[in-house]
């Protein structure tokens, strides 16, 4: 076992810790503090911003992170294997504490790597979250449940109904807020999904991810976790958000609104950004910061409203130059209700797809613009060719995201087959995804 | 007509000298200068950034710049009407100057308001440019031609072959650079096209646009003509690139890789990013800064090698939530080529579009994958899910753009019909649309 091997996660005082007391990673020890003695074998932990715990797995197969003060003292005891994780029972809850359901998709933050087998292995039972994360036990009173394990690019708008109606439950049940742990990939979609199907929301749901998987010592997993869970127990509004890294370098998160955000990075632990809006909040040393003032505001006695049905006949289309108009006709035919556009600058596309856009318009098909810009708002009075398609019966959808748009038409589609209705829906600011004004200042913020 | 029509366009000395001299917008007007008499009508001028010009038409129907100097009379001898553009001779030009052929093919910065109809109307002559610029007759000797006039959202592949024989056919003539004004909503694509259609450059080629058209005080049109024509007259680099601002507010102008930018902004001035990379050129106050030593040398004595067939049988096929894999079945029996796949984060689609991929791979169709977040590179190796796709035959772009990964699979098949030799091009870096690696800071840059 190699130097780097044994001190596996640990760093700084920890570490130090270890060192001194000649211990490795496999190691029975025993920790005094406060008069109590807990004994067990190290095991590594990643490195998480923290460098106070100190992760045992007790006799009983239980992890516990005890944090070092100026009169723990730590002793070996005897040499162990190199652990495994069993089954574990749930760790003792401190009582007072909000109560946080984290609700598990699958994706990096809710796997880790078995340092046995190597594998990766979905693990986001309360207990490990606990020994990966140990401060957890001082933010909240966690219940944790895995719901499925899917990578999130396997993820479908039934994922979504799912998910939407399992955290009406927990909400249901008293949760005080609710942590979903999600695959970073379709991470966007599935936010924009919720934020539809969850309307007058009591308690915060945040979604949280992590770019890097918590055996990777750039791992964001548990900075993004214990902020998330931070912010769900105390925040005070009650939104759909995504909470990640601010900027590759720092421990701030950001708390972007679920229709404003998009992964803008294949692998940067900063990769989601907030478009043409400013985020709702920022957390920093557990201090949260709201960035805005228009948000629905945590209230307990605020009853759900849960819409969690999603019609998948919907498409989004990206433009191109000589893309063929052939595909809009084959949406038509093969059932489609809506078509989100993905054009080009204030909203354009070539005009050798008009006829078959004035086709798919009058089968009642609704069309709808965005850009594939990403940035800035939808104008389409500007030049002839928009003012063409708006004649045609195209709708701009302003500063709304691509991805968003095809969420909330296969969600508006989920509610109502009127075609007049949808359209009415599709105008209307429902869960933030319009904006007032697009900020001078947004690409890449 | 309001004061502030009558200043229109002009701003700092030569709004004061016009107003001194208690002159509207077409007064007939007499400046004399170094013993030289002028006299015409004074028309209206943009802000272009310039407040040392005055524009005036002459009798002859000719628009002439004449620059303020300390001993520069102007005086009022008349009062005319307003203005409009007549067909006018083109104006003397300088000789010495590097020979520059700007070829238009379009959009906002080819196009002006004509000041009696309101009418925006192609407008591309060369003495139409001095008159709007009359800046660049101290840079460049220009010859200028409407090649024709499209929104770029209605450009196609046909297009970008007539650019590419056209752009030949004037380096041959002798030009030292060519500018091309193009509509800024495919201007990337057509970057990229013109990228790998002309290869061994001998000379620059630029592309610009403009976000806002020249009527607007806003409007960049100028400063970006003026700091590309001074790059493509005498810049060290031959290598097809796209010049815009780089910020909202300041005039530095940043020179794009053909193959590595991007619209990234609906309206904004600097909506256009180098993604991935760094740009390959910066220029401010007509000083000429490289941002990096990796380009192709300015040669007269090279010998363009031109290839501008493309074929329009390629697809780029944005994934989404539930897409349906028949879209793909759709394009193999279509007759489709290859299929670009904008997957999710490091190369990830749906595990349902397998089976059809499996089908279009054995059908002989490539597909290759790059990503819908934009910045950063492709990863096939992390997840099972990329595993499988290169198992099936999938081929990972690296950190190339979508769009330019569309545009070169084109290009690919315009040059052979062989698989294989089609896969072998794909895979080799022929105009920089592979970076070696990926910037730790590129987000929005």
């Amino acid at each position: 076992m190699s130097g780097k091997e044994e001190s596996l996660g640990y760093k700084g005082e920890a570490l130090e810790a270890i060192k001194k007391a000649n211990i490795k990673i496999g190691d029975i020890i025993s920790i005094t503090k406060n008069q109590e003695t807990y004994e067990g074998i190290l095991i590594p932990r990643s490195e998480y911003g923290d460098e106070k715990h100190i992760v045992i797995k007790l006799k009983s197969g239980y992890n516990i992170g005890i944090r070092l003060t100026p009169n723990t003292k730590i002793q070996k005891t005897g040499t162990g294997k190199k652990p495994t994780y069993a089954q574990t029972p749930p760790p003792k809850q401190k009582t007072g504490l909000p109560k946080v359901t984290i609700i598990s998709t699958g994706g990096t933050i809710a796997s880790r790597v078995d340092y046995r087998t190597g594998a990766v292995r979905p693990a986001l039972t309360a207990n490990d979250l606990y020994s990966i994360v140990p401060e957890l036990a001082n933010i909240a009173q966690i219940d944790a449940q895995i719901l499925f394990s899917l990578f999130s690019e396997n993820i479908t708008p039934k994922n979504w109904t799912q998910i939407a109606k399992t955290v009406a439950k927990q909400i249901k049940k008293g949760a005080d807020g609710i942590l979903i742990a999600h695959g970073t990939d379709t991470l966007g979609y599935t936010a924009a999904a919720l934020s539809f199907a969850l309307q007058n929301l009591p308690v915060p749901v945040i979604l949280v991810g992590s770019q890097r998987s918590a055996d990777r010592p750039s791992s964001d997993a548990a900075t993004n976790l214990i902020a998330a869970v931070t912010v769900v127990a105390n925040a005070p509004f009650a939104e759909v958000t995504v909470a990640m890294h601010e900027t590759p370098s720092d421990n701030t998160i950001t708390l972007h609104r679920g229709t404003k955000v998009r992964k803008c990075h294949t692998s940067r632990r900063d990769a989601f950004k907030t478009i043409n809006t400013t985020p709702i909040a920022k957390i920093q040393n557990q201090k949260i910061t709201m960035q805005t003032n228009e948000y629905n505001k945590r209230k307990s006695k605020k009853t759900l409203n849960l819409k969690p049905n999603f019609n998948q006949k919907v498409a989004l289309l990206k433009f191109y130059p000589s893309i063929n108009p052939k595909i809009i006709d084959w949406h038509v035919e093969n059932g489609y209700k809506g078509i989100v556009l993905e054009g080009t600058g204030l909203g354009h596309i070539g005009n050798y797809l008009f006829e078959s856009i004035k086709k798919a318009i009058k089968h009642n098909i609704i069309i709808a613009m965005t850009s594939q810009c990403i940035w800035g708002r939808i104008n389409m009075n500007v030049y002839n060719s928009g003012r063409d398609l708006l004649a045609l019966g195209v709708i701009p959808l302003e500063d709304m995201l691509p991805e968003t748009a095809l969420v909330k038409l296969m969600w508006i589609f989920g509610q109502t087959t009127n075609t007049e209705k949808a359209k009415k829906l599709l105008k209307t600011n429902i869960a933030g995804e319009y904006s007032k004004r697009t900020l001078p200042d947004e690409i890449g913020n």
